[in-house]
């Protein structure tokens, strides 16, 4: 049985696109819960610029709060997203276990993001990644858009090995392919994930799914049958643009934790502490979530 | 690449449990739309009593329709799920292309939907088959609640085997497995399908899938890995029971399109007509459905 590890990035990638921000103290509330379910690592956040996404300003109050001795969470890693030199200041200052960071596939993607080629892009992200690294800290690097892009359609799977040479020829070990625009399909996940595995014997690999057309947790399966081992999810399914009618967010933490304890996979963690959340996160934003688990409680799980 | 057919079954089990019935003229329409896409077979309805099941009082009328020469559809197969001899022989008088019936692999199931055991409700399925072979109809016979039960919860697996190869012993080609209760997970379906592949040569699988859990499509990929040939799904993810919170449909026949179009499958198919027949439906049961693709209109698919 091949092993996984849960990301939960709900607080960071799911509240990012809400209309409003969250209070810190229903943040800590929600992260308590979370780390209390037994997910592996937890995203607290990222470190932006406060002024461009308000929803991310608490990020550095947040790992003070984790970071005290009586909080400090025994057995779940704190990550955090930085996307500069700036956020990597801020995250080693906040003394972030495990730093998150990524390019686009998407040059389009890249410009309007970062305003950088995706080859600029890759330069700067890799230098930051090499000086996490040198100060100890568990990086992951992404790569965004990879199976395809809102702007540009389909990107060439090549653009994508490239970006992940680069991160290999850095000794970065954790490599994500990020699905941002939903255009992953299970075969494609098989294929690309397996091409990578054979590119480094030491590559540990992440994936992060959106739900724009439904076949997010088929994708998860996907990459799970080929030896991906950090899942990203988001409790309720929360995320996605709201500038749209679809309902777009990441795969929910529920939902895949169902499919892998159903398949008899990570039954340690407790899926009514993250339903709780979605719960709460519910009534909070006042609208449903996508998460079919959360829907069923009682039920089954 | 592996053949695989669809078998739209939207007009029957995504339709039996809404509270109103849908007009005989409203339901040809739909089946239209259905047929001008290109699926390969159209469950049109149910030969039950239209006391015990009004929605499908119908059906009898429907097949009239589409057996008159101008609207007998080229390339699409009809088929209707029969329950006894009385559905049979009104099956064989509506001139059915192909015949679909079943058994529950739990005893409660059973009990509760026919008032027989899983042992006497197969042999009298079995003979009402073996008129319907004879009489040189297609037949395909399913096993319902094959990967769990909502009132027995697991069903051991021999027990499905069990009857399966009853349905080979009577002859009995195309065999499906009903996740009736939304029980089943890929790495089952997998496991499952598997093992019946190889109880046969001839035999063509088939598999129903229901979302409670969001695992339908990851499930439907799973059966695809596997061989299973005949994937019955609803426009718009219809169906499920009205009595829960639950959105518990059918895999829904635009999101499986979509996967399987973007794997490069099936491309053949009109997904847009399909997604026609569920905004109409949207708005004639006034409720929004579960398909993910088909609230995505003009965007992708």
């Amino acid at each position: 049985m091949k092993e996984i590890k849960i990301h939960e990035v709900g607080l960071r990638d799911g509240l990012q696109m809400e209309p409003e921000s969250i209070p810190t103290i229903t943040k800590i509330q929600w992260a308590e819960s979370l780390i209390d379910s037994g997910i592996d690592i937890l995203q607290l956040g990222s470190f932006v610029n406060p002024k461009v996404l308000i929803q991310m300003a608490d990020t550095d109050e947040l790992f003070e709060h984790f970071n005290q001795p009586e909080n400090k969470p025994k057995n779940t890693i704190l990550s955090a997203l930085i996307l500069n030199e700036k956020g990597l200041e801020r995250a080693m200052k906040a003394n972030v276990d495990m730093i998150c960071l990524g390019v686009s596939a998407s040059e389009t993607h890249s410009q309007k993001n970062t305003r950088m080629s995706v080859q600029q892009a890759s330069e700067k992200i890799i230098n930051i990644a090499k000086d996490a690294i040198s100060a100890k800290k568990q990086v992951q690097a992404s790569v965004q858009s990879a199976f395809g892009c809102g702007f540009e359609g389909d990107i060439p799977e090549e653009n994508v090995y490239t970006i992940i040479d680069k991160y290999l020829n850095a000794g970065i070990k954790i490599i994500s392919l990020a699905d941002t625009a939903g255009y992953a399909n299970p075969a494609k996940v098989e294929r690309m994930f397996s091409k990578i595995a054979q590119m480094d014997n030491n590559i540990e690999l992440a994936c992060h799914f959106h739900n724009t057309y439904g076949l997010g947790i088929a994708n998860v399966y996907a990459a799970y049958k080929v030896g991906v081992k950090y899942i990203e999810s988001a409790f309720g399914g929360l995320g996605g643009c709201p500038f749209t009618k679809v309902a777009a967010g990441n795969v929910s933490t529920e939902d895949i934790l169902t499919m892998f304890q159903e398949m008899g996979i990570r039954k340690d963690i407790n899926i009514k502490k993250i339903k709780s959340v979605s719960l709460y996160a519910e009534g909070f934003l006042m609208k449903e979530l996508p998460s079919y688990t959360y829907k069923n409680n009682g039920i089954k799980h």
